[in-house]
């Protein structure tokens, strides 16, 4: 007897983690490798975060199981950043900690979908959901999005797709997304919310929101969609505006009638959030927290300038917005038509690990590359001078 | 429009967090509980974890993404373990770190079983593995065991199941068990082994073992699966032997073919189990780690005895084996038939927090209790103390 995989358990790899494995190779190797492949801010948490956990941990705390909701401070605390960021009075009993937004996405899916319901998703997009949502017996549905719609899905899209191809029972968008950084403005996303509202016959097609690059945002902040409706799920981190990859730390709120049955079902799936995690995103909203994430802002405008300047001079074509996240993602210069061969020639031969777009994009990113810049300016610079050799024709400095 | 839960989102709470909270309420009112309802070791992490962990932190680690497989140091640690434990030579390679024993489950669930596939499981069992199977779309297939089988599935037990209702696709079986701490000896599991491979015309039933409670026997170590076959997934935790609930650590052991598929899931499911969690687990192995750990079993073992001779002395009736884990389960005293109602006086008349049978057994869980005991002797006998009480009519001390 041999045991084999499930159809649904055969998920795409990341293939900005191979790029990060071939990178660490060559760092192994004594290569000097400039980091812009994988979402990740090099700073890491804030020291606020550290203090706090360390502070638990020398005073003997035991971590235990906390409530499959979350601690009760953390609950509270994520509930008033809505009052500082949003304006809006949010009732601490919706939030719900997750173990990243991994952790959130997986309870929403199960919580609002019977098996093969089916999601639409904008293509280009974050490749979790879709092989998340096959995982979990989905269909993820591609809604495919350019340079017209901001990279966005619009009411007429989704229309398009319908008629096609049958109702939607759920959509779920990101603002600002991955890996274009378009944000959905007030407009846009309320047009959104009230296509959902009208769709099935008046029964609703449920909407789920992507918050997590919130806080990392450019000309204007982000809206939530909590501030147009209370019947979304809304999904966020602290992975990304306050560095917290690995920690595996996040929330989602729910509608107040849902906040029961998401217990039970994360208590069955997860127990409860990682509590060490836990107390480091309370110091992280401390104040002191804030602003250290919020220090780390003007780097990554910098950043931002530099990229798209470099990327804009050298031929790079569908330059996506960058509204916000700390992502820019283009079509390749004229000549180029192969992001795999390219991406891989940039590491191999320049040392800069990039990420090709067909991870975001089956289809169409195979012209398409992800630079992701949450890294120090100087660092960003010389990945972009190495960037200009390559195209130059250069030999590697 | 209102968001609807699925019909898989409707999970059933485990009775054991609402004794908890109830629990929980009491003590905020000022009252002494001895708790007793949920598996967590009071003591909590070794000492040798948290240090692992602070000096980690005092020197700046920035805690990013790791592997989807986990820290190579921490795959090797838990491999070498299985060396000293059951004297096998395992591939570090084949360990995946997971979230906690929780998201080994959700994994090894996704990437074995088709949508609708059927897995037994004993009854009384761990309520989680039916619920967690139920929100992935899989269908839990209840054996009802007793004392004449330890509270284990046999061959028989199965083929009397199929015979009924049809083959099985897979089969949880949990060594030592939850909530009855029976264990399966070596013949037991090569029985079960040879009855999952000669199964479905001999394409087999895929086989998963739950050896959480691992490293915490009293009679005799525990036989790992892996000692008798390759092609069994293998789940284990630092949550219990380690004491380490609430940080969501553990691991699974897979065949070599299956990690880079099982990779790719993790990868989209959970990008990877927490860092910090992870820094802390290497320490538990460690030398000094694994003193700590072994060094509470006096006390378990002391409540153990303490346990079994009250609820003996009290009439409890099919008292269950307790071979390992820290668990005594058992049905109540002749003249009590609502082990709802048992637990609910016992908590608020006598301040023992214990858990009705319900949780474990849906059908005779009415009749039944489970008492964990992974305290201080000083508390278990406190525990025993007042449950003497409240079966001789005594008013609270």
């Amino acid at each position: 007897m041999t045991l084999t995989l499930s159809s649904r358990g055969q998920t795409a790899p990341f293939r900005a983690m191979d790029v990060l494995a071939e990178a660490a190779r060559l760092e192994a190797e004594g290569a000097d490798i400039v980091h812009m492949e994988v979402g990740e801010p090099a700073l890491g948490a804030p020291k606020a975060a550290i203090d706090a956990l360390s502070a638990d941990l020398a005073a003997g705390a035991t971590l235990g199981y906390t409530s499959g909701l979350g601690i009760e401070r953390l609950r509270r605390a994520i509930a008033a950043l809505y009052g500082r960021r949003h304006g809006l009075d949010l009732d601490p009993r919706r939030v719900v900690v997750t173990a990243g937004s991994s952790g959130a996405f997986s309870l929403a899916f199960i919580a609002l979908f019977e098996a093969g319901g089916r999601i639409g998703l904008a293509d280009p997009g974050y490749p979790a959901y879709r092989n998340l949502l096959g995982a979990l017996g989905l269909r993820a549905v591609r809604i495919e999005t350019g340079p017209t719609t901001r990279f966005q899905p619009t009411p007429a899209l989704i229309d398009g797709i319908e008629a096609g191809q049958g109702a939607l029972d759920g959509l779920l968008v990101a603002s600002p997304a991955n890996p274009t950084g378009s944000m959905l403005d007030r407009a846009a996303l309320a047009a959104l919310i009230d296509d959902c509202r009208a769709a099935r016959g008046g029964a609703g097609r449920a909407l789920i929101v992507d918050e997590i690059y919130h806080g990392l945002t450019w000309s204007q902040d982000a809206v939530s969609a909590l501030e147009l409706d209370d019947e979304v799920i809304v999904v966020n981190s602290f992975s990304k505006y306050w560095g917290m990859t690995g920690w595996r730390i996040g929330w989602m709120i729910v509608p107040e009638r849902l906040v029961r049955p998401v217990q039970n079902l994360a208590q069955n799936m997860f127990i409860c959030a990682p509590h060490a995690a836990q107390i480091a995103a309370i110091g992280a909203l401390s104040p002191a927290g804030e602003a250290e994430a919020e220090a780390e802002l003007a780097n990554y405008r910098q950043n931002r300038a530099t990229i798209l300047t470099t990327l804009t001079g050298l031929g790079f074509r569908d330059i996506a917005p960058a509204d916000g996240a700390f992502y820019a993602y283009a079509s390749l210069p004229e000549g180029h038509d192969d992001s795999v061969a390219f991406c891989r020639h940039l590491l191999a031969a320049h040392h800069v690990a990039a990420t090709p777009g067909l991870d975001f994009d089956p289809v169409r990113g195979a012209q398409t590359v992800r630079f992701s810049y949450a890294q120090s300016p100087a660092r960003i610079a010389e990945g972009c001078a190495r960037l200009q050799r390559m195209l130059a024709g250069a030999t590697p400095a």
